[in-house]
């Protein structure tokens, strides 16, 4: 064992340096606000989830996939009556989403601060391209970054690859997020640590259970105690 | 001037490794045709136009935000009257343009084989990362590529930022592809060579004027020329 084995931490951004979750929960209740002639709030919830599980393989991530599940599921719920003034609207929140103001969460700066420079720190996250990069640039937190990886999902492979190609190997690194399913298992079986922050809101779809008998997961309250956590490590 | 300055080539991917704006063009007679009989098509194709590039801050390049702005060229164009049956169409041709098949421009396979391991090659492309991804693996390029690079934006900056991440700085690097604006001009400001491959279709917003008194400017007419030319620069 080595006296400092980690070198490079890679930190996922939504719902994890920032919120998210609660725009999209947001957008959802104008959406089913919108459609509330048609049918009960929930019912169109479980109908848009469906409809968004059905287009993640085309789709992928992000809030231009998600307005166009809304949109198919506002024809769908009112069995092809909707107006064109609703779908207008629709247009409307999904542009609103995409505009939504950056809300870094509590710690994530001071916490970036002080990593930076002694490990590569690398963002790691799914969703739209142009928006990702937004949220960036608008948190301020860009150049705690050493490099940002936009990326179509999260697997073993990918963070394989990108602690290979950009750090010392998975086994020399760390990913921290909030989803177990995107950041913290797929991590954990590509041979890094997995450390997971939970946060209140999180997609349904990024649900898995806990990993048991892994003895690189670790699982923190909130961001602020991850430098313990690492100097723990050493 | 050193014996070999070239190290690092870069290639656009849409028009210039596999067919793409044919079926762009072919989507949009689709949507015009639904749109028949509220205006002309050569009408709805300006509305179109404008709709995308008004929203291009904010969904960027790719097929979702295509979609999306064709469901509000529809709203437009109709005075809100266009009825849901046609907006599931227009999802429907949306998705299509994510399914089409990848059709990959002649001598493209043989050049780049050649090229390879020679030089450190580069895909740089915008557009959905998803959708990138999945016409770069129906390809079968993949493997000829030292890396892939899926970008919001294509600008001096961004050339700049790739060559010298990967290769060995813009000056010994070379960017190959069917738009001027895009691939070319940047590029060049950049300090790089800038390659240039005319496509029989390229999209309306991609056009400028060729560079005048640029020495890092070449233009061929296919990408079979590229290998002479290189050899011809050392």
């Amino acid at each position: 064992m080595t006296l400092r084995p980690l070198t490079t931490i890679g930190f996922d951004a939504d719902d994890t340096l920032w919120q998210n979750e609660q725009f999209y929960r947001l957008t959802e209740q104008l959406f089913t606000e919108l459609l509330g002639d048609y049918a009960e709030g929930e019912r169109i919830s479980e109908r848009l989830l469906e409809a968004e599980k059905r287009n993640l393989s085309q789709y992928g991530f992000g809030i231009k996939g998600f307005t166009l599940s809304m949109i198919e599921t506002a024809i769908e719920i009112t069995q092809g009556e909707v107006p064109a003034s609703v779908i207008a609207q629709i247009l409307d929140i999904g542009r609103d989403l995409l505009s939504h103001p950056v809300e870094t969460l509590p710690e994530v700066k001071e916490t970036l601060e002080a990593l930076a420079g002694r490990y590569l720190l690398v963002m790691i996250t799914k969703g739209d391209l142009f928006d990702q990069e937004r949220k960036l640039a608008q948190s301020g937190l860009g150049d705690f970054f050493d490099a940002v990886e936009i990326v179509s999902d999260k697997t073993a492979v990918t963070y394989r690859r990108i602690f290979s190609k950009l750090g010392d190997g998975p086994e020399r690194a760390m990913m921290v997020g909030n989803s177990l399913k995107s950041d913290v298992v797929p991590a954990i079986a590509a041979g890094s640590y997995g450390v997971f922050i939970p946060h209140a809101l999180t997609w349904v779809l990024e649900h898995v259970e806990e990993p048991t008998e892994a003895p690189r997961f670790r699982k923190i309250e909130h961001i602020g105690e991850l430098r313990p956590l690492i100097e723990g490590l050493s």
